[in-house]
């Protein structure tokens, strides 16, 4: 089972369309897969958790589901401040570290900017290996994201398609 | 007016007690300082913030009396996964950049390991810099910080408080 | 006095012509200055030097007036393999870290590609930090550099070298 | 075949005797490898190698050798000023990148200090990573290395034996 992750809760954000995307890419292969959005998040997670304590069972069925019963992650990170959001750390930390650990990534990198997020895809790399992830060395950095989606919000750049087609099938494999 | 900010909301974290003997070093050397406690956000700060919209107003004044009002940050940050704790960056996330532009900051890392949080500091110099906030290169990185507490959990290592004394000194000058 | 550093020795690089416009900039403004082209260094210098041991008397020659001299240095440093050229790293490593010590930097990337070296730039504020070199948080990246040369090789788009500029002015204020 | 890649070129270096000790460790364990010790490199080769043009012959052997005919690695880096050596860079960037693509690394930090280079290996992943290389998430860092050495300037102690058997034995599954 993979789990593809929207790595922030912000409103009208865009990483969860690109999300969506790699979701249809992999079912479409025929690929157990499914989405964690992290708007989906109890608002107060970062404070009650299952490492912090006191978790809100919502919380805890969330973790359970998306990442201890996967066995593979991609993780769809937008650019904030030069990193991966807060709140996609806040979720990692917010997991029993066995839940990830023995596991593997693939990482795609967003931003609005020229960069693509190559700096957050380093950290996020270096996060997960500490957690005992293995992450795919191929990975994914959309830049200007907002020139690549169509009308209704959704990826529709062939080049970018096939490429993140490209990487999802190195994890598959991985 | 420098704020020191405890970087982690865990209950019965240590870095708050590091941060307030940060405190209380500036405050004897007559630099006005003030302490920002990341258990004190809004419990739902991560999803209602200045720059994701619908801020509590709680949360708002907290960002302008300790980021705006500064001009100068301590940052004490413990390990979390290899990096910072993502509720830090996701603080950082949640405030106006203009709020942090211009200005300056000392890091001192914890760890309950042997590494001392070199890691986290070095994503959050990065984060910092990105945000136009010029970091001190002398950081102090404490490891096995257990072992550095006495009874009532404060530190009382000589040698570790004259090395943050030195930080603070040269965050001063800076 | 400011060495402006050209980060690789490789030859037919555009970062010696970047360092050279850099160096008239400075000039320009009546700021002291000098440029360092590592293509210069002795050809041995990562296996003989001041720090490793057997030092070429011209390569100490050069560490003394390039690095001791100066109080304050300008990195161009291409992105070779997602990060700055090893012979940067090298150079470094070969000159006495009390040279380096309690300086101050400002650093500009470049690249072929669109990232313009930011995980370079990264790596490079980390090792300098450790080196107690404070370095300035406003770097210009400079990405698809071909595209703003001139048929001489020089740098001529307007809005690149006010951005130069600016994080010049700020360097000699730092 | 896997190449053991003793990270620095410097005279008296212990990377290379625990270079050795892997090396050991996977022949007994009936696995092919050999090591590549980087003093063993042209004195020029940063001047002139397969990558920048003039490739002195010897230079072009090894790259042949120890990176192309290799499908996995183990990189065994000191820790210089805050990250990798220069010349261990310098040696990467100057070899064929198809002669890296698509294979798998191990990496063993050392420091004199108390961090084990942790912060060599983030950059190292994330070079690798560039380069296509997958790496596995177990690093093994050696802090206080000048303490773990014997007489002979051997690892003995068991502790840290046993863990680099256990890397080297996912290195092997990865």
């Amino acid at each position: 089972m993979i789990t593809v992750i929207s790595g922030t809760n912000r409103e009208g954000n865009v990483s969860v369309s690109v999300a969506q995307t790699v979701l249809e890419l992999l079912t479409n292969s025929k690929v157990d897969a499914q989405l964690l959005d992290l708007r989906k998040l109890p608002v107060d997670f970062a404070f009650r958790n299952d490492v912090f304590g006191n978790p809100d069972p919502g919380f805890s069925a969330i973790a359970s589901q998306f990442v201890g019963n996967a066995d593979k992650f991609v993780f769809v990170v937008p650019e904030y401040n030069g990193s991966i959001p807060g709140v996609c750390k806040a979720f990692i930390d917010a997991v029993w570290p066995e839940q990830f650990k023995g596991k593997k990534a693939a990482l795609i990198g967003l931003s609005s900017g020229r960069a693509g997020n190559v700096r957050g895809l380093d950290h996020l790399t270096n996060i997960l290996n500490y957690l005992q992830v293995a992450v795919q060395p191929m990975k994914t950095s959309i830049n200007h994201i907002d020139k690549h989606l169509n009308e209704d919000g959704f990826l529709e750049d062939e080049r970018i398609l096939m490429t993140i087609q490209q990487e999802l099938a190195k994890l598959v494999e991985f």
